[in-house]
């Protein structure tokens, strides 16, 4: 054991930087694992190995340097976890949690099979099942990739034959499965924390919006019934409790017509749907996600504001970064940014977001918005 | 300019390393003289030029390499930054109030000439004038240092002639001054912000424990009544308003048995007494220096809490850095840690810092001691 411990973290983007962040002040190295020049997590002083996620020898080295190792996205090698695993290395969540959430249908397998509420799916290995599919989800499905889709990419929205072949050209060779549409009437998300016993903490269950796939918008907390918020997060602790391993995990959420809730999909690390506590509760899921995976106890969840908004900033352009009109951004008050120190900036790319606080969430959503068309980047 | 625009500060211990903590989400690069080997702001992602704080080549680097300069501590060459700011570096405050305030004595001759109440102060050229003071104060004096005195260094309470021969022999050459010693009820200290418009943001008043003539304790909001919390507050506002430059100012002040506010001491610069608001105020001080001096407007200073305690961890041990027991203190409620990544721990060396927050005063400062007594450093 090194005299100040060191946290690994596969993957240095924007989640391992604000882990990073809230790892430093706990006395903590950090050292991560990412293939870019100059990552988000390196520019807030992270080590860096710079090599491929899949990179069994810099997964290995990050075995050796770190006391404690973490992911900051699944899309990663995790046998390798699996084996460094077994020869000792302190991984969470358990490298077995990460491998079920990397193939989204083994995912819906796993939940459907411990009867917690999900929307209809099935594989679909040829034109035929999908077809078939299609028909049975009543004309309207989700033909989604099993792994590596992020972000929207891997993810189409199928309601007629010629969009059912457009779509599987497009994916060609990779694995599939499909879901019934769920006309939902809300989208909701809740972030769960579990320490190394056991202990659980659960944040409020927030509201999110998507556009294009990508969240754009989280509002906290959700303005839903007691009854439904009592639902949610029975149903979300239910998933928690059934993944291995320590660590904060994203849980999003439909809310239908018939006022169920249905897991969407899963998370095994910190997520974007978590990033308004940063600015609105005692511990940030940043904090409470190092906290957990190194074997310290959990903070407190709870807000300590009665309301949040989180608004990403997603590039609006391809060109070298330049970020303008921060100042009328943050003239609003109660209005934090977060850069992620991303460049060149990219269409839809994350490079930041913005969380806003208020005395209600109508307030902080439309002090949010107005924040987020005042910015350029 | 740079793309990425790039903040200045001259000193990279632990202010620099929290003001880093707080540019980078804000889109800046950082770049810190400091002579040590990786100092804590370094460790959080800034580049730093390794030179002592008098180095004039360093400083004229830093000014070359920044677009705003600012400083974590004022014993560094002010003629240098007036030199550099006269050919159009923008640093903030201004190194004419950094000269200021490196003077103790011409400190508060500035501010007795402006009729801000100070103990009563007079300048020591030789014993006679020691002795003379001595009597004139009543038998009890401070004897300072005019430069270079911090956290009690430089600064010793005379009662009697051989303490007084003790005192001028061990301060040798240093040139000196005398102080009324202020029997005060209470030690206050605020945190004043100013913009580069001159608009000022004032944080609550707190009070200050002082051991060894270091602070170790920061009570917010101070237990005072109306009537003086505005006198406060107008003393020190008005104390501000007296200094040129944009940035945090901390205003350290006596209360005594007569209800007056004395001015003690100002810092140019973020200071231990607003720590607290790194867990307690919609901006941090930091966040708030780094808004001031970079042309940004101020963020709210209220507190988002009712109340919150902060303890200094003082090293206890000239060792090696070693940190026990963070599991017992993380798993108090409301609390955190913020380590500053020194070693080795030094007896009094400034090792980081608990904030607590809570519904009262008395509450956050109960579980902060706690905290502090089970911390091992």
């Amino acid at each position: 054991m090194n005299s100040v411990q060191v946290i690994g973290i596969v993957g240095g983007g924007q989640l391992g930087r604000m882990l990073t962040l809230a790892a430093k002040p706990l006395g903590f190295d950090v050292v991560v694992v990412d293939p870019g020049d100059n990552c988000p997590a390196a520019q807030v002083g992270a080590k860096q190995i710079q090599a491929d996620l899949y990179d069994e020898n810099a997964l290995s080295e990050l075995s050796e340097r770190a006391d404690y190792i973490t992911v900051e996205i699944e899309h990663l090698d995790a046998n390798v976890l699996e084996r460094l695993a077994r020869g000792g290395a302190k991984i969470n969540p358990s490298p077995k949690t990460i491998s079920l959430i990397q193939d989204k249908y083994e995912q819906k397998v796993f939940l459907a099979e411990r009867s917690i509420p999900v929307a209809e799916f099935t594989i679909v290995n040829s034109q035929k099942d999908a077809t078939q599919a299609l028909s049975n989800f009543g004309g309207v499905m989700l033909l989604k990739t099993r792994h590596g889709a992020y972000d929207g990419r891997g993810n189409t929205k199928i309601t007629n034959a010629s969009e059912l072949d457009a779509a599987l050209a497009e994916f060609g060779s990779k694995t599939l499965y499909a879901e019934a549409y769920v006309p939902f009437v809300k989208e909701l998300a809740v972030m769960v924390a579990r320490d190394m016993n056991g202990n659980v903490a659960t944040y409020p269950i927030v509201e999110t919006t998507h556009e294009r796939n990508i969240c754009t918008i989280v509002q906290a907390p959700a303005n839903i019934s007691n009854s439904i918020n009592n639902q949610a997060i029975e149903v979300a602790t239910n998933v928690a409790n059934q993944l291995e391993g320590a660590g904060v995990f994203g849980i999003e959420m439909f809310l239908n017509k018939q006022e169920e809730i249905l897991i969407n999909e899963i998370a095994p690390r910190v997520h974007n749907s978590g990033h308004y506590t940063m600015d609105a509760c005692y511990t940030s899921q940043f904090e409470q996600h190092i906290r957990a995976i190194s074997g310290l106890p959990l903070g407190s969840s709870a807000m300590y504001v009665p309301a949040a908004a989180m608004i990403n900033i997603l590039g609006e352009h391809d060109r070298p970064t330049v970020v303008k009109n921060l100042k009328e951004v943050l003239s609003k008050p109660a209005t934090h940014v977060h850069l992620y120190g991303k460049s060149p900036t990219k269409v839809d790319r994350k490079m930041g977001h913005i969380n806003v606080t208020a005395i209600n969430a109508e307030t902080a959503l439309k002090v949010a918005k107005a924040a987020r068309n005042k910015l350029e980047i």
